[in-house]
């Protein structure tokens, strides 16, 4: 296994997610300096020059695809222990409760797990809304993943972090790790903020020249409750607080009607479809035909382990594309090429970071994963006419199915074993920090 | 590893579903000659008489379950090739011609691969509707899994399997393998076959005391279609055909009115739940807890390679729960108890295999599967108050995270090994098989 930044990966289905459906079967990708150098057919690539002076590693039998972007998620410990309560239920009574409950040592081990199981699934690039995240920034750093933080913030529960907080990320992690680690302007649900704070956010993003991140009408009840509120849907409210525009990204966005459809369009802001949260919490499925349609950028993102309960983006593409095939009876609908551009151009596009990754493409970052198609639930697999790399990887593959991932070039994940973290240690600290926290939890204060 | 059929599986989670939601944790299954002997905590069964005399697998760190079944499967070779079409147009344009392209040698290779990949994940009991059954059970009796063979019957193509090959099929495997494979009577959808070929069909599953088993009311076309041609929806002409009742088994059922419900209800007729299938192509969402709220039992399946595209059914448990909670916006529908139920001891019920499989039960053969809980992806794993196995299980396992299968105590599986087949020869056998079964169809001549 090569461990230098410079190295040809040879022989492989490439499937480079450019914008178009082409692909090279056999392919390679030649990587120079962590950066992509030549992608292309396996002959072509085999005349290049820097060929024969790199390492080559024989990739017979994988795909290889961009490093995928998981655009909404949340680091926590809830996994399994959250279920079958609808939104706002399930918020006051399983998840707020751990916010309180919440310690920095806990949150750090947390992004641990989160940031690990994205990694190990092909996850080169997270968006995660979460608390006392110059922790995840350290996770973040020595895992290798590129990480874009965005805290919890609200202003009208005491247990969320603050807009100053939020000044304090940015002025110790706006940019940190070499850009691999970002920091964002975060919003908690419009119910956990008041409008005043909706507009000092959006101007701490512009000052800090950085992106805003909140999640928005994920449930039918959430709409309404706006409109009894403020007499406007939320993304109408969004519009009229200031907050929407090209460096907005919105989770969820299941029940927009067509006027807030074109207002994400004409401002430029991006949306993150969830299809397991929404499925799990009853939220409904958002028309993501219609919104791509619109020329919304829309991304993928698992949310966090309490509402999937996986932090699998090679399964959640399952979803997203069956959820939009039954919900609209359309079978055309979610086609696996569309879905992968949601999790690979599109979700770097929505992070602001489409002009070094997202793509296999020449001058790019080496951000690349591969899957390995040889397993015996990947049969048949069909080459020219009926090829089928791309339903393989929407339909087929989990996160079990990769095998490596790169990214800056560098060699995070080899054979399935994570190489910069011990993963087995990584359980532990969890799982002890969980027992903690649930401890913790028990023993809360009523509140006042 | 214990190789005899006597054997200790100790200090696991176990959940035994034999219809209450008691778990033990940590508990032991005590198997004697093939067949579960004591199931309770740890040190209860530690002072069984016989313990000590057998061998012992601890099993710290998993849950073991009744092994799973999928009572709706078709053994097939084109996965990821038939996509995005609906029902109809995907069964004339793909469907039909891979039935006429098919040959007793790749249908053999297809089974090999289903029962191979369904046994991987936990499988225990297959019900697979398919052709050249004699060489799929050849497959279950060398694999060690249960199958329950099931024809294409039909008379209105030539191409499909007859009620004269489904007698044959009867005469030679009505149960083989000492009961393990068995054969029931099939019938491909309604518009391939005469009503004249229904009621024949049911004689024959009756002269043959044995169960009877078709697809069916999946698309809304199929009803529509239904009342136009016999002026009923198709569970009413079913019913009018005589073949409802104790023996039959009806895959889909995703378009029932209430009427149809009462219909399966008061015949004992079972239903089979795919819900992968039903997103995939588009067909809809069946109410599953209306049908067990009127007592119809409700099974899961996977249905084949081709509409799923994974025949993994603790993946089809994730989606058979989340698309109850998306289509009725109903948190607490889906539960992860019902879900475990359909894939365990209802699913054995449909198939009449109740008094010997389904449940953790002392005097059941010991088919069991443990699942590992110690990999990341799973952490926490939470006991007593906050317990979520039955969560862990639905939402979050996948087929990978299944070490060890049992089937009558025979040790089918160990460390997610197949014992009693060589996976990389099945999917090299299978993959050509496949290559073959596309050039015939590409050579076929036009129907006439």
């Amino acid at each position: 296994m090569p461990t230098s930044s410079s190295f040809l990966l040879r022989n492989a289905i490439v499937v480079p997610m450019e914008g178009r459906k082409e692909v090279f079967d056999p392919g390679s990708v030649l990587v120079l300096d962590g950066r992509i150098a030549a992608v292309g057919n396996v002959d072509e690539i085999d005349h290049h020059p820097a060929v024969g002076a790199v390492p080559t590693l024989d990739l017979t039998g994988h795909v290889l695809i961009p490093g995928l972007t998981n655009a909404h998620l949340h680091s926590g410990l809830l996994r399994g222990t959250a279920e079958s309560l609808a939104l706002w239920e399930w918020l006051e009574q399983h998840v707020d409760p751990a916010h309180r409950a919440l310690t920095e040592d806990i949150a750090e081990h947390a992004s641990w797990m989160a940031y690990t199981e994205c990694l190990r699934g092909g996850v080169t690039s997270v968006m995660d809304m979460w608390r006392h995240m110059h922790r995840s920034a350290h996770v973040a750093d020595v895992l290798g993943i590129r990480a874009t933080l965005v805290p919890y913030t609200a202003d009208r529960y005491d247990w969320f972090e603050t807009l100053g907080t939020n000044r304090q990320l940015l002025e110790s992690h706006r940019t940190a790790a070499d850009g691999r680690v970002r920091t964002w302007v975060g919003l908690e649900h419009i119910m956990y903020c008041s409008a005043d704070m909706f507009r000092a956010a959006a101007a701490l993003a512009e000052e800090f020249d950085t992106g805003l991140h909140t999640h928005s009408s994920e449930s039918i009840w959430e709409v309404q409750e706006c409109l009894r509120r403020f007499g406007r849907r939320p993304i109408e409210e969004f519009f009229d607080r200031g907050v929407l525009g090209p460096r907005t990204v919105i989770a969820h966005c299941v029940w927009l009607d067509d006027r807030e459809v074109q207002l994400l369009a004409q401002t430029g802001t991006a949306m993150v479809h969830c299809p397991c949260s929404n499925m799990k919490l009853s939220s409904g499925a958002a028309r993501i035909g219609a919104y791509r349609e619109h020329g919304v950028v829309c991304a993928i993102g698992s949310d966090g382990e309490k509402e999937n309960n996986n932090l699998d983006i090679l399964q959640e593409m399952k979803f997203a594309s069956l959820l939009q095939k039954v919900s609209t009876l359309d079978p055309t609908s979610g086609d696996p090429w569309d879905v992968l551009d949601m999790a690979t151009l599109s979700g770097a596009r929505a992070l602001g970071l489409d002009d070094v990754t997202g793509s296999l493409e020449v001058g790019k970052d080496a951000d690349i994963v591969a899957v390995d198609l040889r397993a015996l639930h990947f049969v048949p697999v069909m080459h020219g006419h009926d090829f089928n790399a791309p339903a393989h990887l929407v339909f087929t593959a989990s996160s079990r199915d990769v095998t490596d991932v790169w990214v800056r070039g560098a060699h995070l994940v080899s054979g399935g074993e994570v190489l910069t973290a011990d993963v087995a240690a990584v359980a532990t600290g969890a799982q002890a920090a969980a027992d903690e926290l649930f401890r913790r939890r028990r023993e809360l204060p009523p509140l006042g």
